[in-house]
């Protein structure tokens, strides 16, 4: 086992600061532990590494029982020990907080993976027959914390910049907490209604009449995407659902070269093969080129191919440029294809009445991806597919299942959301997102990516007027790496 | 706006117990916010909920200015408002905790959508232009957790039988405040390796020789399933990520018509067409008949078809059966098809030295879904697909994205898994699981199992005695409802 050879022996030294989790505490109040959580956040954490180092080696026989003792709760004691842990948790993870929002320790070493896996500090990853002990775990979270987000990178930029959101956050433990799912209704009511209330708000942002249409939270932009490929082929050729790709012609994707490489792996996951993808050309600032675009439709007629589906980026990966979507429009009504708008990245800007218009024609798509885990600080994983005509996400990927869609429910079966997804069990991605809209209102989004927008502009001129430096291309970026990391 | 007439005016009066995210408030250490989530722990939270309902809505003018304090920290008093906000949260989800262990509140009323649309005693849904207070935000919190979790489903019943596990709870909050992506080692170095090194225990425990092969985490087993099906397709027909499935002769996969509706939804998701996913005869207790699949492989090549994929189910949605993965094993090599197990639900059993040998020829799979989110009882999402052949995932997914996948790097790049996902970003699922393996232990979740069956059993009896209930089956299932929910 990689690292365990390096571990001191284990010792019985008592280790006082964290030592209330044994067996043989007879804690009977809350107040001690919350006292005790009051001195240790007094005291400085860092200062506190050599008595935690010793804990980290320590294992008492008690340890193992207590910890069925806290699968089994709620036994009077278990729950003791249960508030017990989960406010030395809170304590790691406010001190992370506090140190996230430290500008002098944003940029850690790094550390090649032989390091880790032999065990940095005694930080062992391996996994074993026995159980640690609750003080172990304890240690196991805070060097996980510790090692384990490299804050070097546009991530934590972004952090730096607008802060990590803590409503966001407060939002995820919330979900975690309540661990529960999205497929239908009744497992989750008010997740799956926020869920729809939010999505709705979205499709206003977009600008399609009364918020009309449908749309769903998925497991990040390349998922999205891949949905709105799915979509376009149930509208087009919707016998490919029972009968496979063979029923259709040839179908063409046509998506710019500087686009999200999701839109390749959709070609290749759903069976249209990365070849039938048609990378479109882009001009100097990396907008895709109209013009190509009809070149290459009419080219592919000619072929006896048949053009589908165009896909228009919102804030390109590492331009962060934005395609002329009235233009492209403009071209797929004529051809009658279906236009998907990748603003993973740069919906976010549709909050922002300053910046919106570089988004201008984005009404008139047929689906758009939009990430609230970029550009609106969002944490991850938060991304929505939104899809202007009703019914189809429900036609294309529906199977009926009986045991969890029943026809005849107490309610609006139009509420389960299962049978529109390619999941089944889906993580609560809403609560977050709400929760900060709540908190921030329409306006506080809109003031933070204009606050975003103009740190990027300050950007743009220092680097402009430093010398050694060139930019790739004149005049501003549409968008810009510093106010989110541009992964999907 | 839906509810928002239902809304009592605003009013100003003071709630004492949450009032001190006032800006007029002076607290300048935490001792004092400490003592007050003390007071308020001590005190019975249900008590409060008139003062609470007050609170909900008052609006001052200064919590505006204090939400965008909040977002620009570090300003001084923006960090102390953090931690104040922060300890709430924490108040609220402890309680939480604390009623998930009271079995008299185990089922909640059931309410229609339109009751909660309309405003469940003034909790309001809807999301509006102007931002909340931080008060209406932890009583906004409070209410989703209230109504937002219908506590009468399974996945309650689950924690009736085990508990909320409360490391992976811890492990999840950690997860969100880190707030890291897992697409490449650099990003999320421990993360990164602990997926490595839990993918490789749970392949040991699936008896591949070494814990050789590869895998990944996936956003639920529907996924995972589809990754299956995709890497059968790569195996045999690796031209169709370029050349789509027209490259491809008519392809057939074959699963249990028991099996979990995935299968068919990657069926029609990846262009083969649910008519070509073929539903194979269950008995009695709901376990694949192996002479059914043969005769219809059989029947299947004299059509001229290619018989491509066999999924066997290890623990089935609605019966809890198991299928029998020898005989299967046997027809797949026979005729060269690639065996898929999905273990969703009971791959948890191979934990279990008592239990295992349902699972007996899994090491015979080319590829196994495994959900540590169900059977072990780890939170939403915890999902992993195991492909026994090195470089399939990789192979088909992969697009070399350059800004991300450079293959200069520091380090060795074969720990930077984002081209071997169809995601882009994807969110940290392993620690909560790492963390509750290490306080566990593996005999830990042996442990956990073995109870989770005994229990069974125990239901088992009950009903079986229990006068106007009729056994669907004779003898008992192999698996059972208590010990997780069924869902994917």
């Amino acid at each position: 086992m990689l690292g365990s050879g390096n571990r001191p022996p284990l010792t019985s030294t008592p280790c006082n600061n964290i030592g209330f989790l044994q067996k043989n505490n007879s804690l009977d109040d809350k107040s001690r532990i919350v006292s005790s959580l009051k001195e240790r956040q007094s005291s400085n954490l860092l200062g506190c590494e050599n008595s935690e180092r010793e804990c980290r080696f320590r294992r008492t026989e008690t340890d193992f029982s207590n910890l069925f003792a806290r699968d089994l709760l709620p036994a009077k004691n278990g729950e003791e020990q249960t508030m017990q842990f989960l406010l030395e948790v809170v304590d790691i993870l406010l001190n992370y907080v506090k140190k996230t929002f430290d500008r002098s320790t944003k940029v850690l070493d790094f550390h090649h993976p032989h390091q880790l896996l032999e065990g940095m500090e005694g930080f062992n990853l391996e996994l074993s027959d026995q159980p640690e002990s609750l003080e172990q775990i304890l240690v196991d979270c805070r060097d996980s914390l510790k090692y384990g987000v490299r804050t070097g990178h546009p991530r934590f930029f972004n952090q730096l910049s607008s802060g990590l959101d803590i409503i966001g956050l407060a939002g995820e433990w919330l979900t975690s907490t309540a661990n529960t799912n999205m497929f239908t209704y009744e497992i989750a009511p008010v997740f799956v209604l926020m869920e729809q209330l939010t999505l709705k708000k979205m499709r206003e942002m977009i600008g399609w009449p009364g918020g009309d249409g449908d749309g769903i939270f998925s497991p990040g932009g390349a998922i999205s995407n891949m949905y709105s490929v799915m979509a376009a082929r149930y509208k087009y050729f919707p016998e490919v659902k029972t009968k496979g790709m063979a029923a259709a012609p040839k179908l063409l994707l046509f998506t710019s070269e500087h686009s999200h490489y999701s839109i390749k792996k959709a070609g290749a996951a759903l069976g249209f093969g990365t070849e039938n993808v048609i990378l479109l050309k882009s001009d100097e600032r990396g907008r895709v080129i109209p013009a190509d675009l009809e070149a290459k439709i009419l080219d592919a007629k000619q072929k006896g191919h048949v053009p589908m589906f165009v896909n228009a980026t919102a804030g390109t990966t590492v331009y962060g440029a934005f395609d002329p979507i009235q233009e492209i429009a403009d071209i797929c009504e004529k051809y009658n294809l279906w236009l998907h708008v990748d603003a993973a990245w740069g919906g976010g800007l549709l909050m922002s009445r300053k910046h919106r218009h570089k988004l201008n024609g984005i009404e008139r798509a047929n689906s758009v991806t939009w990430n609230p885990h970029k550009m609106m600080g969002v944490l991850l994983q938060c991304s929505a597919i939104l899809v202007r005509e009703k019914g189809i996400l429900q036609g294309c990927n529906q199977m009926c299942a009986g045991y969890l869609f029943q026809q005849d429910k107490q309610y609006d079966i139009s509420y389960d959301t299962g049978d529109k997804a390619i999941q089944c069990g889906r993580h609560v991605d809403i609560f977050k997102f709400w929760l900060m809209w709540k908190a921030k209102g329409t306006i506080g989004f809109e003031q933070q990516i204009n606050k975003c927008l103009e740190l990027s502009e300050y950007l743009y001129t220092k680097i402009k007027n430093r010398d050694g430096y060139q930019m790739v291309f004149d005049g501003e970026a549409s968008h810009h790496w510093l106010a989110d990391p541009p992964f999907l």
